[in-house]
């Protein structure tokens, strides 16, 4: 595996692959690796001659006092696991490699970037957009593989590629849980034990929604509440937000239609850590 | 000359070009072509293989009080001039096809599109910003040619593109003059007889300022009031800005230092019509 800290190093190599003919899978992440990021780069593998894998934890997309200090680091480990998993590159760059003081370019994707986690988090999507915008310059990948986990985030690069002509594919790959069905994120290291048993009410819930339609109810309102009730019952839980929205729009729904698909998506605190989860219900 | 309307149908003939290993040259236009143009063209056209043209009145530029309605238009005419000109590639999308309704995304290079020409005309550039990184997308030339007439649209886009580690060189040409000094614009058609015999004011007076700085004069205030008096003596002439900038940042300069690089700026309205002109200066 090839590891560059340097924009012109990877830029270089890429240009290598690119002349070879190579086409190459990109997973972009912020590192602390779990089995989540691992089946998108088996995805990325088997769909491409070549795998490149970024870990950057992007300053941009933390808010003042989000935790971009405490987010979880280490990279020894993730080198290994990327070695292992047989990844050809690792692109891990320092934050003023990509941010010199001279930097001074914002990208937002506006209407998707708004709802849901743009409320509790202003900003962030932008600090997305930015960075994803500039891995892709560097990486120049026929595909990006995103996980569902952080669907806005998938919806908002799917959106960015497309207004901005960029010749690459964006593809989501599902959800991976742990056994008792917590989506894997690397911030779940920072759960406390207690909050760790609390924290699968988030899938739980999501769940009582999908049957909740499935058994027919049709009041997003209704449906809603229960959800949110849900994840209220679970001690310690603080809900950023539980909500009903359209899968494409992202905008809150009303009456659930027969053939839609909407995105039952909730965003819960134990203690400080923030931790988000969604489902995609066919109605 | 091919000619596209098509993003989809540009992208595929780019594709042929960059199998064939040609490097391509970008002049990004809105049209109705002059000198100033051709200048770009035949820049282009000796630094690179093939060259691609644009033209698209970017409605993104113009604010809602703008003259994006008024601006002179004349596809039929450029197209010969173009063609006779050894161009390979006309793109000249239609509105929609760059901004469908789905469009959301905005790029923005935030302290260099403050001053000047942003002052007076606020998301000018982010429109810029935004069409122009589109259109890189779909070139992928090697290289974008754009004129030192809008010097500050120059910067912005040299800033995105580094920003944003976008694989392209931006070449600044100079400007092209008409016999009696006003720099070529495709808005000077849009000025009566009158005007234009007062438009020259404004090459006269950046050229004044010349001599003030290359005479000694160092305070910088002083230049800019002398600057903006020249410009106020012509008949009809609204003065919007006229101002002394440094020629990286688009600050304003308080004492002209030694061997440093200022910008005169300047940008003028007879009747309806707004002129820019600018003028570099090492100190």
């Amino acid at each position: 595996m090839r590891k560059f800290c340097k924009p012109k190093a990877l830029e270089s190599f890429v240009r290598g692959l690119k002349a070879r003919r190579k086409t190459i899978g990109f997973v972009p992440t912020m590192g602390f690796l779990h089995e989540g990021h691992l089946a998108l780069v088996r995805r990325a593998q088997k769909e491409n001659d070549a795998v490149v894998v970024s870990i950057f934890v992007n300053p941009l997309q933390f808010g003042p006092k989000e935790d971009y200090r405490r987010y979880p680091r280490d990279l020894r480990r993730d080198e290994a696991i990327l070695r292992k998993a047989g990844v050809d590159c690792l692109f891990a760059p320092e934050v003023k490699a990509l941010y010199p003081g001279s930097f001074q370019t914002e990208v937002r994707v506006r209407r998707l970037s708004t709802p849901l986690c743009g409320k509790s988090r202003p900003g962030h999507f932008a600090g997305v957009a930015t960075v994803v915008l500039k891995l892709l310059h560097l990486v120049a990948p026929g595909r990006i593989y995103l996980g569902q986990k952080d669907y806005q985030q998938f919806k908002v690069i799917e959106r960015l590629t497309a207004d901005l002509n960029l010749p690459v594919k964006v593809r989501m790959c599902p959800i991976i849980r742990e056994s008792d069905g917590l989506a894997m994120s690397s911030r779940n290291v920072t759960l406390e034990a207690p909050a760790r048993r609390e924290a699968r009410v988030l899938y739980q819930a999501l769940l009582k929604t999908g049957s909740l339609i499935r058994g027919g109810e049709r009041d997003a309102r209704r449906v809603q509440k229960a959800l949110e009730t849900a994840l209220k019952a679970a001690h310690g839980a603080r809900v950023d937000y539980a909500e009903l929205v359209d899968a494409e729009t992202l905008l809150p729904v009303v009456k659930l239609r027969q053939g839609s698909r909407v995105l039952a998506a909730v965003a819960v605190y134990f203690d400080k850590t923030r931790l988000i989860d969604n489902l995609l219900i066919r109605v």
